[in-house]
């Protein structure tokens, strides 16, 4: 149905098998940076436009690795469909972010939280088959969700936040709420992957993006647990191929091992972590991923480069076991220059051929 | 000059020798879930006409002393006293944190920088010393300063920030500039906290408040090697006693061990950091302050004493050597109801007399 892979480095990497260089993608790849992005979203008149047109959704996917020798295509979609699925009516105001017109803090709002039916994400699963059609086997395609921690606290905050009052408010008053909702999530995001995966989609990512807000005790209970339920719902295989799973925890360094425990293939680290010392303590137990500060795009290419090198340099010498996927810590900025992009990628691909003494 | 100390459990924490109970303060527990606090600042106007007026500083300093049975007092005043008397011009829009008028981005407002003459912070040194007086010896006081590398974030930024985007775009491609900032805010915070432990300040913190947003490696050359040349110029005794000097890094929970070798007698701690773990790490090396987390004071008064119990057990039994002072992991919330933090204040004070044996 699909043809047939051309570059597997990524794949290979996130399950720890030996590759030439070290790959690398980015989160946010596909976005404001690109004046190409920003003229399709224009045509698609709004960020949802974008995400629900299949046509548009496959372009914008694809528009970085026009640009850059990326090694990984991503999804273009917002972590928040599910719970739009879920009936709280998702929109993104200009400059503001994410807004639910309904929001989920009491006890009726809870109970009536159900796993939607996956139809009413056909629009991201069209997208997926579409995206990998048109990738035509250069790179894979990861699929993605928000974990049911992140999608909890834009359920009960309606939005984005800075102090997360609302969300924590509803966890240490009533936990049973809590549990509640983030049960469902957790069913809902192993389907929403399990059906991405159906449609194409090559490897995915968990995003607990708000993980490392929470106090220890708090995320074992209330994110990494509802990780681990997700992890071990969603396939590990389809048609005879693994599909690696990734979980980045932003924020989340101080709970590493027990995040190397929850079931995924690579862990997601941001820059705050040192690469070096993080491999030391997973060992074999899986792939990481990251963790260049985004800021770092902002410097001068030269600096860009003596950065990325750093990383690569950090994480060390690419043994047998051990695997690296390159990326950032977060997403990357809607003001980076794209020729700075360029220096990264390249310099990741040389220097890490040169780790592993290729020409 | 100043009345004797009647209770002294904050400084012996602090320097980890046995006390009766655990001591307990909150950042910012002089602040806007306090109506009476809410009344003053109506008086003065404005947040800078509250803090440059001796009397308004002392009457809000000691009102949360009134309520609750703290075990220290906290001056009043802002992280950002520093760069105001740089003349930057420091202000506060309603509800829209703080605002510098002048910003420091470039190689000209870099080299134009000094050392800000203490008689501009005369109005700070004054409070210091009307506070000890109204204290009477009740609880000693706490001075305190901005870090350098968190005052720099805002110098750059010229206020808060999401993303850190320009004051890490000058590190990373002036790393020349940021070093010559940072230099001369570390000159500047030591000698503005010596003037205050000189007028009446019976201990010292650096918020170092930004420091967690630093890609490891950045943290250690821009943060942390600035907030030691700190600790190393501000006294340990005045008039004989010792004063404590506390370093609290928000998000600072990976780098524990090279913190607590910065030279602080106390590393304050958020609530992402497992207490327990934490004390196993620095040992007897310094006192350990934190970490509950503040969202924790919206849940009902049972459940917050619940989860103060959590985080006392979690330090564990208060052996010699070892020294707790309770906190939060960040500045209370406007919205805290005051009656929570009341409960709080005595299941700290009476949990961990249970701790040690006690009545």
């Amino acid at each position: 149905m699909f043809a047939p892979l051309q570059n597997d480095s990524f794949l290979r990497a996130c399950l720890r098998q030996p590759t030439e260089h070290t790959p690398i993608w980015l989160m946010r790849q596909a976005g404001r940076y690109l004046p190409e992005y920003r003229a399709t979203r224009d045509k698609a008149g709004s960020f949802m436009g974008l995400a629900t047109n299949t046509d548009y959704a496959t372009e914008v996917t694809l528009q970085p690795l026009e640009r850059f020798p990326l090694d990984a295509a991503i999804l273009f979609s917002d972590i928040l469909t599910v719970p739009d699925a879920m009936g709280l009516g998702l929109s993104f105001q200009q400059g503001e972010g994410p807004k639910f017109a309904k929001v989920v803090r009491e006890e009726a709002a809870v109970a009536a939280l159900e796993v939607p039916d996956m139809d009413k994400l056909r629009y991201v699963f069209d997208a997926v088959t579409s995206i990998r059609r048109a990738l035509n086997g250069r790179v894979p395609l990861i699929g993605f969700s928000g974990s049911p921690w992140t999608l909890a606290c834009y359920m009960v905050e309606g939005g984005g936040s800075d102090d997360y009052r609302l969300v924590k408010s509803l966890m240490y008053s009533r936990p049973d709420l809590m549990h509640r909702i983030l049960d469902v999530n957790a069913r809902a995001v192993a389907a929403y992957l399990n059906t991405q995966i159906e449609a194409g989609a090559q490897a995915v990512m968990v995003f607990d993006s708000w993980g490392g807000v929470l106090a220890d005790g708090a995320f074992q209970q209330f994110s990494l647990a509802y990780s681990r339920q997700v992890l071990a719902a969603v396939k590990t295989e389809h048609e005879g191929q693994r599909i690696p799973r990734i979980l980045f925890t932003k924020g989340g360094g101080l709970w590493l091992d027990e995040i190397a425990d929850a079931g995924a293939d690579v862990v997601g680290l941001d820059w705050t972590v040192n690469l070096g010392q993080a491999r030391a303590r997973v060992g074999d137990r899986v792939a990481l991923q990251g963790n260049l500060d985004p800021n770092v795009l902002f410097a001068p290419p030269d600096a860009v480069r003596a950065q990325a090198r750093a990383v690569l340099d950090s994480f060390g010498a690419p043994l047998a076991g051990s695997g690296h996927v390159f990326n950032l810590g977060h997403g990357i900025s809607q003001f980076t220059p794209p020729e700075h992009v360029a220096a990264l990628v390249d310099e990741v691909h040389s220097h890490s051929r040169r780790l592993r003494g290729l020409p």
